[in-house]
């Protein structure tokens, strides 16, 4: 490949080691933001920078900008505490809270690597929520909802840290399975309508 | 959606701009951003600052980084200035030049819209272009090579192209089109061995 100029291949080289984008399209990206100029070059670089403001929730690990180490959803009190639902990615939780159904917090464990073993820091977190039950709640939450991708994957890892996690709640569930609200039977999977089958209320 | 505290939401919106990534990339790469830490944030601020240094080379419209306003190519005596291949992106002139067999110089028209139809700026390239040719080549180059996509709308910029531009040069000509080397005959479309065919050598 041609030699880049230094500060485009610095740029080219910090794109291409965020997730889902390959080093092609760093190229063109970096190519895209010199086109904008320097203005646009600033706004990108400054809203980047800014990121550094915000912290990370010590109950959930969600995102927030308060005063005190808590997030938006562990600071309300009109969430009720004793009902927690463990997520892989933030981006889990706001899909969760967009359906206004959930009155409960939530725990974000982080992606469980494809080895379905637990990182260090993950099992710190872990360490941490126990450590919030038997704290905050006397030893039991009144729920734990393990809300992990309906795949073979997500399975595996869901049903091992329901046996792990369930001497710390009364009742352990995960989410419902069955037909997607809007799909047509003749097109679901076998695992998809199977599951409806046998879930059927 | 629920409302992100504003300095992720300005990343979000930011990022969700960059052509080829979507909304939801941006808000799972704002949260793989703020994952990251402040030292790595800073670190892609710095770099996406520090375009600002990228100049434009005023002959041909590559990027770079010298103190006249030309490109390194545009600059190295070696390049036959009077054979210009006018490509639509700097990743096609990269991927040229990756080729090591051309010793000519570029001109970079720009991505052209679906249309057909070139934006204003990209008629102000062409009108430096045909200053040059008249300024520095007495007129005509010797030959202008036009390195468009080859697809039906590629093919039918490079003609309206190669029509406007014609005077411009003793020969006009365009990428050749056949067989992809590593290509297999039994798989290739029609339209690819149609050609490979009426262009035999």
């Amino acid at each position: 490949m041609m030699k880049l100029p230094d500060p485009v291949q610095k740029v080219v080289d910090e794109l291409a080691e965020l997730p889902s984008i390959g080093p092609r399209q760093a190229v063109r990206l970096a190519f895209h933001l010199i086109a904008q100029g320097p203005k646009d070059l600033r706004d990108l670089s400054d809203a980047i920078g800014g990121l550094a403001a915000i912290k990370i929730c010590t109950h959930c690990y969600f995102i927030h900008q308060n005063d005190d180490g808590l997030c938006d959803i562990c600071i309300n009190p009109a969430r009720n505490a004793r009902i927690i639902m463990v997520v892989e990615k933030e981006t889990d939780l706001l899909s969760l809270e967009n359906t206004k159904k959930y009155t409960g917090r939530y725990f974000i464990i982080g992606q469980v690597p494809k080895t379905g073993f637990l990182e260090a820091w993950q099992k710190t977190r872990l360490a941490a929520l126990a450590k919030f039950v038997e704290d905050e709640l006397g030893g039991q939450a009144d729920e734990l909802i393990f809300a992990f991708n309906p795949t073979a994957l997500g399975d595996f890892q869901a049903s091992l840290l329901m046996k792990e996690l369930a001497p710390l709640a009364k009742k352990v569930s995960r989410l419902g399975r069955g037909l997607p609200t809007g799909g047509e039977i003749e097109f679901s999977d076998d695992e998809t309508l199977g599951a409806s089958l046998e879930r059927r209320s």
